[in-house]
């Protein structure tokens, strides 16, 4: 294990959120808020954070195990001391609580422990919001934008922190690819802010809602969520949440003028059709609950872009109001997810495509066991290594979604609530059912099932092996 | 495919099925019930078998899919023949609830539509718990141990039957195998009959309840299932459901004098290891439950073992009285099932160990990406096949899981009730939680629901592949 490049990596990674601390302590200042939690947060972060960047590295071979160990430690301690802000501030409940709320920002989840959100000071709910947006594209994208760091120790990193089966590049330099996905990223942001505000939002929700919308995290500013905005607010969410659980690279072969290719993308059009055939099982079976048609329509439109993507934003109580078909359609969408290489959760699509087409070529192989058949990803075949890969990712993650069921069980809530809040936080969506529904919180588990599940959320986010490996002694001896 | 064989072999084991009812229309004369349901039944099963089975049958070659085909749909067969006993009897409900109650019965499901069980005729509840000792073992593997009918046509039948990843056999003819199989069989069912006899129960019931034991079925025949037989009752019907859930090849080789190769066999020690560790961690959960910490141990051992071999057998209502973490553990179990090669169901141990290890290897593999690995299974290293054939059940018994609880839903149970009740059909189990819990009973859901929840038992039963090759319209063109 290289310690240095470990250290020195997070070391810099403190920095750059003591950075982005100092933004929100200036929001904070300018709505004459208490900006006291932000320094001392800051402070410890410069004072852990500087000596252990300035760590020499020696010029050396980086494995890849070692970038899943420090992608797991960096969102671990990143995640820690976001978490002071809160604790400092108050109102979250103790650390474990806060680090729970920290974990579920960064990793997008969105699930949160508070019951009353808006009496808290503003500074303290934006720098929420804006732990979704570093989460969503990811903290070490991030540093490998700002801070070039040796291409094959960046891709690694990379190849950790990704979401999806296959982690690409848009352009052959790593830091300049990076740098073009945080400017669409940014970039889209802006047209979601630009067009709430046209809808008559204020500015600070505006900025909020964007930032909960591009990570796919779902925190919102108001204690009813998005219930209480109009129905045109509704709308150009749900088309945001859609929009930022698309693969990136579309948006690059979309600037590039390669439009072509975005419709042959098979995870792409996939995503597109459980979307319509989700809006539409749900609208028809909830046509009753909501007197028109229309709302039911824009309801379900809204709950299913909300949960495909892995934000959880909620208009409305399914859980109370909405038919257990529906229901079980959320539930669903909470397990599958959204695309690879987008900012959203869960198993992710281009996975499921993997993992139908393997079965379908066991079927096949039965049917003809002379011919030979090939898993075509997209237009090539797809690389025997990935598609094992899938095959083994799907039983890791259930294995750690069922753990994470029997852990949280103890605490004896109902069993829709167990279930619910591990497959919901393993997925980074946000609300399940039960005690956990779309009106719930989480304040109610106790302190292990909080760790527990905060540990699922970053197995979600980081797809299963960063975190495995960081808690595999073996990763740890000299090789 | 060879619609010849197809059609003679289901011809000949509807014959069989008709032979074994004439069985239970001497029981139901010499308890002076009523025949006229039995030969019924007899008359329309030999009307259609016989002409059937006197099809003549070219020598050519046999394929896996018409293996996997014919095993689908002589079950099938069976199980739409073998209900209408129950119709003509009644009190069943109308033949969809007939019908789900057989295939609950050749399946070993034990998944029951009656809440009043003990006023039916003995005869036909006799019958009920027959159909478990059938399926139990296989219907074809019986055909295959009365009619030698070529060799690599009924390894071909056997490899679609036999539970487990793997097919094998005991010595080299199979019809000699399957005979020793069913011998082995019907020996444990006697010893079971004794020891419940010495343990005062009546003739009629030993019978019975060794009858579901034995195929790990789980029908009883009192309302209230084991709960109102003595604790002797409860602890013989406890080991003998655990010894029903190992792979019979183990006793055949206690048989054979090589007992330290048994202790070295991994699913076996994973399975007990999986059984010790639930019955533990269940009695201290549940230590305030009953009184005693005994009777709660007891009570305990019986569940686990009754879910870990998907018997399904009663003695405490565990979702009315356990915690949340116990009914979890149970329903882990209705996930994981029992070992390959015995009566049991569900996942089965041996691809549980395989899943895990191809994970771990996973691990391995990025903390070493330079190594070697290789899964072992036993003593060998196990086939890369035979690996991903694993790796590919997974996703295909979940998805077919997930749209059982889908369908299901739309009868609008709670979801505890929708989700456990295709659990516990697709394992082959019996009961789940909510309104199939263990007082409940399926009799509410619609005849869409039922007739769902019959293709998940026999999925679970065959394992996947059979019956989603039976309804893939390529395996019907022409080759």
């Amino acid at each position: 294990m290289s310690y240095r490049v470990l250290l020195k990596t997070t070391g810099s990674t403190m920095l750059l959120e003591a950075a982005v601390l100092v933004l929100m302590t200036a929001v904070s200042l300018l709505y004459r808020e208490s900006v006291v939690p932000f320094l001392i947060t800051i402070a410890v972060l410069v004072a852990v954070g500087l000596p252990l960047s300035l760590i020499r590295t020696k010029k050396r071979a980086f494995y890849s195990r070692e970038g899943y160990v420090t992608v797991a430690l960096v969102w671990l301690v990143l995640s820690a001391f976001g978490a002071l802000p809160f604790f400092l501030n108050g109102g979250f409940g103790n650390y474990v609580s806060c680090f729970f709320e920290a974990v579920s920002g960064f990793t997008t989840t969105g699930s949160t422990v508070l019951s009353e959100i808006e009496s808290l000071p503003r500074g303290i709910l934006l720098w929420r919001s804006t732990t979704h947006v570093i989460g969503g594209m990811g903290i070490l994208v991030l540093v490998s934008a700002i801070i070039p760091n040796g291409e094959s120790r960046a891709m690694h990193m990379m190849r950790a922190e990704m979401p999806g089966p296959t982690a690409g590049k848009l352009v052959p330099r790593l830091s300049q690819s990076n740098k073009i996905l945080y400017g669409m990223y940014f970039g889209l942001i802006l047209m979601e802010i630009v067009s709430l505000k046209i809808a008559g939002v204020s500015l600070y929700e505006c900025v909020t809602i964007s930032f909960s919308t591009a990570g796919t995290g779902g925190f919102a500013v108001t204690n009813d969520s998005i219930a209480g905005y109009s129905a045109a607010v509704e709308i150009i969410v749900s088309i945001y949440m859609l929009l930022f659980s698309l693969n990136f690279a579309l948006y690059f072969l979309l600037l590039t003028g390669k439009i072509r290719q975005i419709g042959r993308d098979q995870e792409f059009r996939l995503f597109f059709l459980i979307i319509f055939a989700a809006v539409l099982a749900v609208a028809i079976n909830i046509r009753s609950v909501y007197g028109s048609f229309w709302t039911g329509l824009r309801h379900a439109l809204f709950t299913v872009a909300s949960t495909s993507s892995t934000t959880g934003f909620v208009v409305t109580d399914y859980d109370r109001l909405w038919p257990t078909f529906s229901k079980c359609v959320v539930l669903l969408l909470t397990l599958t997810g959204a695309c690879a290489g987008s900012t959203g959760g869960a198993i992710k699509v281009s996975r499921l495509l993997i993992l139908g087409k393997s079965v379908t070529k066991e079927i096949r192989q039965i049917i003809h066991p002379r011919s030979v058949n090939v898993i075509r990803v997209d237009d090539g075949p797809g690389s025997v290594e990935m598609v094992h890969s899938v095959l083994r990712f799907f039983p890791a993650y259930v294995f750690c979604l069922i753990a994470g069921i029997l852990i949280v069980s103890l605490d004896n809530f109902d069993f829709t609530t167990s279930f619910t809040a591990a497959l919901t936080c393993i997925g980074n969506v946000g609300p399940g059912l039960g005690v956990v529904g779309p009106v719930g919180n989480f304040s109610g588990f106790s302190n292990l099932s909080k760790i527990v599940l905060s540990f699922l959320m970053l197995i979600g986010r980081l797809e299963v092996m960063p975190i495995l490996i960081l808690f595999s002694p073996s990763s740890w001896r000299k090789s």
